[in-house]
């Protein structure tokens, strides 16, 4: 991780002015295309390259399952987790619809789900109906945070290793755009604890219903969060130690994934709130990775905004979702490329024989 | 009008059931897709068909001039609004960008540009570069309605009119979901009238800086509408006399677009500040059109909120865009087909050998 953490700087700003004159120049008034302009300079700036390419787009879902889940925290059994991989695999899921949708591709990483999926080898396996699976396993679950912490710090750090290595993996195979997306039934429980630690809000203001859990286990779920972090005692000027003590495998990934981005100078793109706290870890490691990452959606989960600021990121979209998976992040790759689209295809006043503002 | 009129009735709630009980056994826990789920849930009720289909959308983006242009309340000369329509044709403009990218087709529809197109005839007319322009001219652009009403009764009508005939036409050829989009230098003078007669707020409540004005001409602007309210006297009951003393050819004929899409039963896309003062009017005509209306986005323009608010509209996205044309309309049909897909495409619990929430 150091030394990934060494290659990334700050985006360059002077492409992003580049970009900005460009789009002064389009047949518009100037500003006008709002978050879009932001996109196409963003972008522009990330990637060091005038003319981006946003041609590849990839999906990352990593799965993982959580000991906590046994504190009755979900609304699903825990056995939905290794489902649901099977149903990504087989393309019915939300994910696969709406990275279809995207022209994106989706990836399933087996980080910590306590199965043992035997077909999966440890390399990019093509699953029956077209869906891809990767086998990057760190543990069988995490350890009920309740009780002990969830994972060591080692288990904790080689999860952050997987994420770094698969986007540096991707990058040299040419994909130019990431996003992030996670399934772990409870998960939500450790992105709670998370966002509790890392911006210093009271639990029950950053815990939210999940999956869809009543009243009752709302309180619950509140009270398991006040006690794992009681218990354990997480560090919050160390990302990884919150990351070990209360955190999650697929959380750990996601923080990888967008380190790795950074240092590879590659746009990333973050679902929702699980996605969120993987990202809030990235940015505690790391204040730099900010600038690579795109807000996919304001979620309904209550702790969301909390970490969106705590990072500086406005979100792109506002559409009340709550499934995870890597579905926003799908659809707010959609409003980037629009971005891009604009920048790269509208024609110039001079071009168009269009007058001038006065 | 009135025959079409008759034709609008409330949207099928039973349709809205039925995909409500789809959408439900979808491998997520319920409405977690929020308002992807909504679109899905909609379509299917405008459309009286549990697998409603997207694909033939078209956005008609409307132009014409205004007399109140010469009030010298926007930031480009009046030409622009011809120069953009060839820009519109070459393909070179914002909506021709953002319609490939949602695989839209744009037509190009003079209603009341102050210019002879002696290229084009009555029928859609391929241009140059593929564009397709659609003759309806109804004046030579509007009056001065600082000075007198912008159009008679009967112009204001035949806008309208021109809107019915185009929903209609474009309904039989097979397209199933419209865009609104215009074009018109000085058009958010008359859509800011619109709106503070219709929503009866102050002036200086509902208007904005348009392309982007200074702080001395946003005055000079708020005056001329208040003068051109003070001087015309629409009546706030009757939505034809407000577009004809204070409205604009574009913002009728949109109007008459949503009278005709939901006398077929076809959802509309209304795109941003503009288009919505003529959803306004056709709402004010006859409030059932609602149930077809899709509010594309949250324009900078700060009379947008009250007009959306006033008809019951909540927004699809927030991107700060504030350039017309259509282009928010483009960006909101993705999100819209995305709900489509979801409800069509995704594995039901049982399909997937998934388990339900306990």
């Amino acid at each position: 991780m150091q030394k990934t953490l060494k290659m990334i700087t700050p985006v360059n700003i002077e492409f992003a002015e580049k970009a900005q004159k460009r789009l002064d120049n389009l047949t518009k008034p100037p500003g006008s295309l709002g978050r879009l302009e932001e996109f196409a300079r963003r972008l522009v700036a990330i990637t060091e390259n005038t003319m981006p390419v946003l041609d590849k787009k990839v999906i990352f879902t990593f799965a993982g399952d959580h000991g906590v889940a046994e504190e009755r925290v979900s609304a699903y059994p825990k056995e939905v987790t290794r489902q649901m991989v099977f149903n990504f695999l087989n393309g019915g899921a939300g994910i696969n619809v709406l990275a279809r949708h995207a022209e994106a591709e989706v990836f399933v990483v087996d980080i910590g789900v306590d199965f043992d999926f035997t077909k999966a080898g440890d390399s990019p396996l093509k699953w029956e109906t077209g869906g891809l699976f990767i086998s990057k396993k760190v543990v069988m679950g995490t350890k009920n945070m309740r009780k002990q912490p969830a994972m060591t710090k080692d288990e904790a750090l080689r999860c952050i290793e997987v994420g770094i290595h698969l986007a540096e993996d991707y990058a040299l195979k040419g994909y130019n755009i990431f996003g992030t997306g996670e399934m772990g039934i409870a998960n939500t429980t450790p992105s709670s604890a998370i966002a509790a630690v890392l911006t210093g809000k009271p639990v029950s203001e950053v815990t939210g219903r999940g999956t869809g859990i009543d009243d009752d286990a709302l309180k619950n779920k509140i009270k398991v969060i006040e006690d794992a972090i009681l218990i354990n005692n997480p560090d919050p000027s160390n990302a990884v130690d919150v990351l070990a003590k209360v955190g999650g495998t697929e959380i750990g990934a996601i923080a990888g994934l967008i380190i790795g981005a950074a240092a590879n100078r590659i746009p990333v793109v973050i679902d929702g709130f699980i996605s969120t706290a993987g990202a809030l870890i990235a940015y505690c490691i790391e204040p730099k990775t900010k600038d690579y990452m795109f807000a996919a959606h304001n979620s309904v989960e209550i702790g969301h905004k909390a970490m969106l600021e705590k990072i500086g990121l406005r979100p792109i979209l506002d559409l009340d979702l709550r499934l995870g998976e890597g579905t926003g992040a799908a659809l707010a790759m959609l409003m980037i490329e629009a971005g891009l689209k604009i920048y790269k295809e509208m024609a110039t006043f001079g071009e168009a024989g269009v007058s001038k503002n006065e």
